[in-house]
Protein backbone atom coordinates (compact mmCIF):
# COMPACT_ATOMS: atom_id res chain seq x y z
CA UNK A 1 0.00 0.00 0.00
CA UNK A 2 1.38 3.01 -1.65
CA UNK A 3 -0.06 6.65 0.17
CA UNK A 4 0.23 9.64 -1.23
CA UNK A 5 -2.28 13.01 -0.54
CA UNK A 6 -4.71 15.04 -2.90
CA UNK A 7 -5.86 16.92 -0.80
CA UNK A 8 -6.11 20.88 -0.64
CA UNK A 9 -2.27 20.95 0.50
CA UNK A 10 -0.99 18.52 -1.91
CA UNK A 11 -2.23 20.28 -4.79
CA UNK A 12 0.01 22.73 -6.81
CA UNK A 13 -0.70 25.97 -8.99
CA UNK A 14 0.38 25.83 -12.82
CA UNK A 15 2.09 28.08 -14.15
CA UNK A 16 -0.11 28.16 -17.30
CA UNK A 17 -1.61 31.05 -18.51
CA UNK A 18 -4.71 29.35 -19.93
CA UNK A 19 -5.33 28.90 -16.02
CA UNK A 20 -6.55 31.54 -13.55
CA UNK A 21 -7.84 30.58 -9.76
CA UNK A 22 -7.25 26.67 -10.56
CA UNK A 23 -4.62 24.33 -8.61
CA UNK A 24 -4.34 21.11 -9.26
CA UNK A 25 -3.74 17.91 -6.98
CA UNK A 26 -2.66 14.71 -9.48
CA UNK A 27 -3.38 11.19 -9.08
CA UNK A 28 -1.24 9.43 -11.16
CA UNK A 29 2.25 10.41 -13.47
CA UNK A 30 1.49 12.19 -16.38
CA UNK A 31 1.29 10.65 -19.39
CA UNK A 32 4.39 12.30 -20.58
CA UNK A 33 6.26 10.14 -18.13
CA UNK A 34 4.38 6.89 -20.07
CA UNK A 35 1.25 6.61 -17.93
CA UNK A 36 -1.40 5.41 -19.44
CA UNK A 37 -3.68 8.08 -19.04
CA UNK A 38 -3.34 10.92 -16.05
CA UNK A 39 -5.74 11.38 -13.68
CA UNK A 40 -5.94 14.66 -11.23
CA UNK A 41 -8.38 16.55 -9.29
CA UNK A 42 -8.66 20.13 -10.16
CA UNK A 43 -10.28 22.57 -7.67
CA UNK A 44 -11.32 25.88 -8.78
CA UNK A 45 -11.97 28.95 -6.58
CA UNK A 46 -14.67 31.21 -7.30
CA UNK A 47 -13.87 33.22 -10.16
CA UNK A 48 -11.78 30.14 -11.90
CA UNK A 49 -11.87 28.91 -15.22
CA UNK A 50 -9.44 27.20 -17.96
CA UNK A 51 -9.31 29.56 -20.73
CA UNK A 52 -10.44 27.65 -24.34
CA UNK A 53 -7.88 25.69 -25.21
CA UNK A 54 -7.48 22.19 -27.55
CA UNK A 55 -7.94 19.13 -26.70
CA UNK A 56 -4.77 17.28 -27.05
CA UNK A 57 -6.53 13.99 -26.42
CA UNK A 58 -9.99 12.42 -25.01
CA UNK A 59 -10.98 13.78 -21.68
CA UNK A 60 -13.77 12.82 -18.67
CA UNK A 61 -14.49 16.01 -16.52
CA UNK A 62 -16.40 14.84 -13.94
CA UNK A 63 -17.80 17.20 -11.48
CA UNK A 64 -17.18 16.36 -7.74
CA UNK A 65 -18.31 19.87 -5.74
CA UNK A 66 -19.82 22.62 -6.82
CA UNK A 67 -20.89 24.15 -9.68
CA UNK A 68 -19.78 25.76 -13.41
CA UNK A 69 -20.15 26.34 -17.09
CA UNK A 70 -18.53 24.39 -19.60
CA UNK A 71 -18.41 25.52 -22.89
CA UNK A 72 -17.45 22.69 -26.33
CA UNK A 73 -16.56 22.82 -30.06
CA UNK A 74 -19.78 24.79 -30.20
CA UNK A 75 -19.18 27.83 -27.84
CA UNK A 76 -22.50 27.74 -26.28
CA UNK A 77 -21.93 27.24 -21.96
CA UNK A 78 -23.37 24.27 -20.15
CA UNK A 79 -24.08 24.13 -16.72
CA UNK A 80 -22.36 21.67 -15.15
CA UNK A 81 -22.94 20.44 -11.06
CA UNK A 82 -21.22 17.90 -8.84
CA UNK A 83 -22.66 14.27 -9.82
CA UNK A 84 -22.22 15.42 -13.75
CA UNK A 85 -19.54 14.81 -16.46
CA UNK A 86 -18.43 15.62 -19.50
CA UNK A 87 -17.01 13.76 -22.29
CA UNK A 88 -14.63 16.06 -24.14
CA UNK A 89 -12.50 15.65 -27.04
CA UNK A 90 -12.66 19.17 -28.73
CA UNK A 91 -11.98 22.84 -28.30
CA UNK A 92 -13.32 24.01 -24.60
CA UNK A 93 -13.24 26.06 -21.75
CA UNK A 94 -14.45 25.79 -18.03
CA UNK A 95 -15.55 28.16 -15.54
CA UNK A 96 -16.78 28.38 -12.03
CA UNK A 97 -18.87 31.62 -10.76
CA UNK A 98 -18.96 29.51 -6.79
CA UNK A 99 -16.19 27.85 -7.44
CA UNK A 100 -15.85 23.65 -8.60
CA UNK A 101 -13.61 20.59 -7.61
CA UNK A 102 -13.84 18.32 -10.53
CA UNK A 103 -11.78 15.38 -11.64
CA UNK A 104 -10.24 14.96 -14.69
CA UNK A 105 -9.07 12.11 -17.05
CA UNK A 106 -7.37 12.25 -20.09
CA UNK A 107 -5.49 9.78 -22.51
CA UNK A 108 -5.63 8.47 -25.92
CA UNK A 109 -8.21 6.43 -26.40
CA UNK A 110 -10.62 6.91 -23.55
CA UNK A 111 -14.43 6.85 -23.87
CA UNK A 112 -16.76 7.43 -21.32
CA UNK A 113 -19.27 5.19 -19.48
CA UNK A 114 -21.82 4.55 -22.38
CA UNK A 115 -23.33 1.91 -19.92
CA UNK A 116 -26.73 -0.47 -20.34
CA UNK A 117 -28.16 1.28 -16.95
CA UNK A 118 -28.42 5.15 -18.54
CA UNK B 1 -19.72 18.15 -25.08
CA UNK B 2 -21.23 14.81 -23.97
CA UNK B 3 -22.51 14.61 -20.71
CA UNK B 4 -23.52 11.84 -18.67
CA UNK B 5 -24.19 11.45 -15.28
CA UNK B 6 -22.47 9.45 -12.10
CA UNK B 7 -24.46 10.80 -9.23
CA UNK B 8 -26.23 8.54 -7.08
CA UNK B 9 -28.86 7.73 -9.20
CA UNK B 10 -26.61 6.86 -11.91
CA UNK B 11 -24.94 4.08 -9.86
CA UNK B 12 -25.65 0.19 -9.65
CA UNK B 13 -25.29 -2.41 -7.49
CA UNK B 14 -22.76 -5.03 -9.12
CA UNK B 15 -23.33 -8.68 -8.62
CA UNK B 16 -20.55 -9.63 -6.92
CA UNK B 17 -20.05 -11.19 -4.47
CA UNK B 18 -17.09 -10.09 -3.16
CA UNK B 19 -18.99 -6.25 -2.47
CA UNK B 20 -21.48 -5.21 0.39
CA UNK B 21 -23.03 -2.38 0.42
CA UNK B 22 -21.46 -0.57 -2.45
CA UNK B 23 -22.53 1.10 -5.39
CA UNK B 24 -20.92 1.69 -8.53
CA UNK B 25 -20.83 4.72 -11.18
CA UNK B 26 -18.79 4.15 -13.85
CA UNK B 27 -17.29 7.12 -15.69
CA UNK B 28 -15.15 5.42 -18.57
CA UNK B 29 -16.15 2.46 -20.71
CA UNK B 30 -14.16 -0.65 -19.20
CA UNK B 31 -10.93 -2.07 -19.97
CA UNK B 32 -12.83 -4.93 -21.23
CA UNK B 33 -14.37 -3.04 -23.83
CA UNK B 34 -10.49 -1.49 -25.29
CA UNK B 35 -10.47 1.61 -22.87
CA UNK B 36 -6.62 2.45 -21.72
CA UNK B 37 -8.09 2.43 -17.82
CA UNK B 38 -11.27 2.14 -16.19
CA UNK B 39 -12.18 4.92 -13.61
CA UNK B 40 -15.60 4.70 -11.38
CA UNK B 41 -17.20 6.24 -8.22
CA UNK B 42 -17.70 3.57 -5.43
CA UNK B 43 -20.60 4.30 -3.09
CA UNK B 44 -19.65 2.29 0.77
CA UNK B 45 -22.84 2.43 2.44
CA UNK B 46 -21.82 2.99 6.55
CA UNK B 47 -20.65 -1.21 7.05
CA UNK B 48 -19.61 -1.66 3.48
CA UNK B 49 -16.82 -3.59 2.04
CA UNK B 50 -14.93 -5.18 -0.59
CA UNK B 51 -13.91 -8.74 0.48
CA UNK B 52 -9.92 -9.36 0.09
CA UNK B 53 -9.12 -9.94 -3.76
CA UNK B 54 -6.24 -10.40 -5.89
CA UNK B 55 -5.54 -6.63 -7.76
CA UNK B 56 -4.90 -8.12 -11.94
CA UNK B 57 -4.12 -4.52 -12.67
CA UNK B 58 -2.68 -1.64 -10.56
CA UNK B 59 -5.19 0.61 -9.00
CA UNK B 60 -5.57 3.92 -7.34
CA UNK B 61 -8.66 4.35 -5.05
CA UNK B 62 -8.70 8.47 -3.79
CA UNK B 63 -10.78 8.49 -1.09
CA UNK B 64 -13.65 11.51 -2.07
CA UNK B 65 -15.34 11.52 1.33
CA UNK B 66 -15.89 10.04 3.74
CA UNK B 67 -13.31 7.28 5.82
CA UNK B 68 -12.61 3.67 6.20
CA UNK B 69 -9.45 1.45 6.15
CA UNK B 70 -7.69 -0.34 3.23
CA UNK B 71 -5.09 -3.42 4.02
CA UNK B 72 -2.45 -4.64 1.40
CA UNK B 73 -0.42 -7.68 1.03
CA UNK B 74 0.51 -7.50 4.69
CA UNK B 75 -3.36 -7.54 6.03
CA UNK B 76 -2.64 -4.53 8.31
CA UNK B 77 -5.63 -2.30 8.28
CA UNK B 78 -4.41 1.43 7.24
CA UNK B 79 -7.12 3.83 7.92
CA UNK B 80 -7.79 6.27 5.05
CA UNK B 81 -10.21 9.24 4.75
CA UNK B 82 -10.96 12.22 2.11
CA UNK B 83 -7.90 13.35 0.34
CA UNK B 84 -5.93 10.49 0.96
CA UNK B 85 -5.28 8.06 -2.16
CA UNK B 86 -3.62 4.64 -2.14
CA UNK B 87 -1.84 2.79 -4.69
CA UNK B 88 -2.39 -1.00 -4.91
CA UNK B 89 -0.45 -3.94 -6.75
CA UNK B 90 -1.51 -6.21 -4.47
CA UNK B 91 -4.34 -8.21 -2.80
CA UNK B 92 -6.79 -5.84 -0.56
CA UNK B 93 -9.76 -5.23 0.77
CA UNK B 94 -11.45 -2.17 1.72
CA UNK B 95 -13.70 -1.70 4.39
CA UNK B 96 -15.71 1.61 6.35
CA UNK B 97 -18.03 1.87 9.38
CA UNK B 98 -19.03 5.55 8.61
CA UNK B 99 -19.22 4.95 4.63
CA UNK B 100 -16.77 6.24 2.44
CA UNK B 101 -17.00 7.33 -1.69
CA UNK B 102 -14.05 6.55 -3.47
CA UNK B 103 -12.61 6.99 -7.33
CA UNK B 104 -11.01 4.08 -8.16
CA UNK B 105 -9.12 3.72 -11.34
CA UNK B 106 -7.54 0.77 -12.71
CA UNK B 107 -5.25 -0.39 -15.96
CA UNK B 108 -2.15 -1.80 -16.97
CA UNK B 109 0.84 0.25 -16.57
CA UNK B 110 -0.76 3.02 -13.86
CA UNK B 111 1.51 4.28 -11.80
CA UNK B 112 0.53 6.94 -8.71
CA UNK B 113 1.55 10.44 -8.93
CA UNK B 114 4.80 10.70 -7.45
CA UNK B 115 6.11 14.52 -7.94
CA UNK B 116 8.68 16.56 -6.79
CA UNK B 117 5.54 18.85 -4.57
CA UNK B 118 5.46 16.12 -2.19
Amino acid sequence: VERFSFGVDAAFTPRDELLEGVTIAPLTQPVSLGSPVQAAVFRFAPGGRIARHQTTVPQILAVLEGSGEVSGANGIAEAIAAGEAVFLAEDHDVSTRDGLTALIVEGEGLEPFRGPNR
